[in-house]
């Protein structure tokens, strides 16, 4: 059995990070790690299990050097520079950014969707973008079985899908609303009082928190915290924004179904980590929800989790750290003939990003 | 002009309080106000304008003094068993609680929508759920001009639209979350450590957060800190949460047309205050994006809101404490005939509740 060569580009970012922590998991036959990152990363220290491995910076004689495969995770224009590179000198590019996956040459694949896309690649594999990844896991063993015809996406998107710079966002709101606190904290408290209770009036609550920020927002437009942004990537001419296309297109091409009408709004919630999206579906087949229940149960990398009668419902604090897609609130849309409501939710760094790129790596080791 | 008499039931809730303080902001024609609350929150005072006011206990004789008035906001059951005194005693009741509102004989109103309902009420108005009425406040002017076939509803819905435990929960969530932080909130610091960095490496971030929770829940069966809880009231049989179901049926009813098909789902965000709602819609007649700007922008109580290439959207934290319904992410649906896709947003508890019930007031003043 031949140990292989692999190395990760991107390393220090947050998909890169988790990239590492899936593949120490794995324990795939791989013989040498090397991780890359740009010169501003270059010579921190990563774990990777007991070991401790000093990241190398990105130049263009890098992936010269025998590597088998190449892991790549730090934006498009490294990707569309480097990974030419890569392939030229034999080694294979699972690559996260958005740089090729809607390049016909280059397949977008999900290990549970469409796994037989890996065999036709000329060096590159796409990774696709996190949010299209659990819709089409949730979505192809429906698809097989009932054929969909239209899908409206509404998702609910946390804050590390826009890297550590989201995720500082996030938390500097946290401890600016806690530091412009009055009370201490004092969770032995009998009863807490409400930041929101002023002029000594235990009910005057002000919902209106000052819209001044104490902290400099490193990523998003505006404050996420205690907010929610209909705004995901860049907007585009016709008023939608790059991340809503990314997922109308990428889904049509891992169900290799161009005609599937599809629409899309997406939102950043102030959530660190897994996405969750409401799903609404309409089948060209009839079926019955005992039917849909079974197809999504027996499909691979789901798990239904759906018993409202006991409160059971997917929700991103339970299912972060887990590599499945997590489906429930599973019932039928009464207002359209064959219509079907879902909420999906998974780890988007994860199988989002990471475990779905080690997939692929898996799937081309075997 | 007659000085009218306005009992206020509730007066201590979150929904309550934002009346008393609507009501002063309007100055409508009212000489004598009366405050009413269970025995919990009886003898309490609460600020109206300069003045203060002591909480009156609601018994089955409060409502019987010749009130002109009443604001109901205390839950199904006391609007079920007091409004009815109210009424038989020549008393109109404006109702926030789901108790009347469908009910053939009670009007639901929202008074840009459908003002004239108001003229056959038998002495209850209903004031609709806090989500239907931002949406209807944006599609009655799209049915007038191209007539809805079909409403796709998914909602981010704040917590105060769970009450003051709700806003609680929320609150435990993150001082608890800051509570367990190493550091000590030094903003003066030039770059802020990460909550996730650990074993000493500034890159592993830990997206995964402690389930635990130190602090009580009192009214969510999960955390909503950090997390989206798709379950808003209680579990139908059928699938659907009441919320859902409400948003449904309330929608029909305030248009006036039981036949539009329309599904949701709504789900709980960790914001403090103002609902957002992704709304795609289907109309019977054929469009162009100007004239939904128009129709929208000259609508009542509408803001448009809508420019992709400022990143100017509505949010939740600016939309905070205005009564107006904000609309955003105007855009054609492009996977079906005639297709639209919404994004509105409003202060969920002035809006949504207060300020829709004090309008109706002012309504029957006029």
């Amino acid at each position: 059995m031949k140990n292989y060569k692999l190395a990760i580009v991107g390393a220090t970012g947050v998909v890169g990070q988790k990239m590492i922590e899936v593949l120490h998991e794995k324990n795939l036959p791989i013989s040498e790690y090397v991780f890359f990152a740009s010169s501003r990363s270059a010579g921190k220290s990563l774990r990777f299990g007991d070991d401790v491995y000093v990241v190398n910076e990105l130049t263009e004689d890098s992936l010269t050097h025998n590597f088998d495969f190449a892991l790549f995770s730090a934006g498009s224009d490294t990707s569309l520079k480097f990974s030419p590179i890569a392939v030229q000198n034999g080694c294979i590019v699972i690559d996260n950014s958005s740089a090729f996956r809607m390049d016909d040459n280059v397949p977008l694949v999900v290990p549970e969707v469409n796994p037989d896309d890996i065999n036709w690649n000329k060096g590159i594999i796409a990774n696709p973008n996190c949010s299209t990844i659990q819709a089409v896991c949730a979505l192809k063993p429906l698809d097989d079985s009932f054929g969909i015809k239209r899908i409206v996406y509404s998702t609910y998107q946390a804050v590390s899908g826009a890297g550590s710079k989201g995720i500082h966002d996030l938390e500097n709101g946290i401890k600016d609303y806690c530091f412009n606190l009055d009370d201490d904290f004092d969770f032995s408290k009998e009863n807490q009082s409400c930041f929101f209770e002023k002029d000594n009036n235990p009910n005057n609550c002000n919902l209106e928190l000052d819209e001044k920020t104490n902290y400099k927002l490193e990523k998003f437009p505006y404050p996420i915290f205690n907010n929610c942004l209909p705004h995901i990537d860049t907007f585009l001419e016709n008023g939608y924004t790059k991340e809503e296309e990314k997922m109308i297109n990428e889904t049509r091409k891992i169900l290799g179904k161009p005609d599937i009408a599809i629409t899309a709004t997406t939102v950043r919630v102030p959530v660190f980590n897994s996405h969750c999206e409401s799903i609404n579906i309409e089948f060209e087949k009839s079926f019955n929800l005992e039917e849909v229940f079974r197809v999504l149960k027996n499909a691979p990398g789901i798990i239904v989790q759906d018993e409202p009668n006991n409160d059971l419902y997917a929700i991103p604090t339970n299912v972060s750290g887990k590599d499945e897609v997590f489906v429930s609130r599973i019932r039928r849309d009464f207002s359209i003939k064959n219509g079907l409501n879902i909420w999906v939710v998974a780890d988007n760094i994860r199988k989002g990003a990471a475990s779905n790129a080690v997939q692929i790596l898996e799937k081309l080791i075997k």
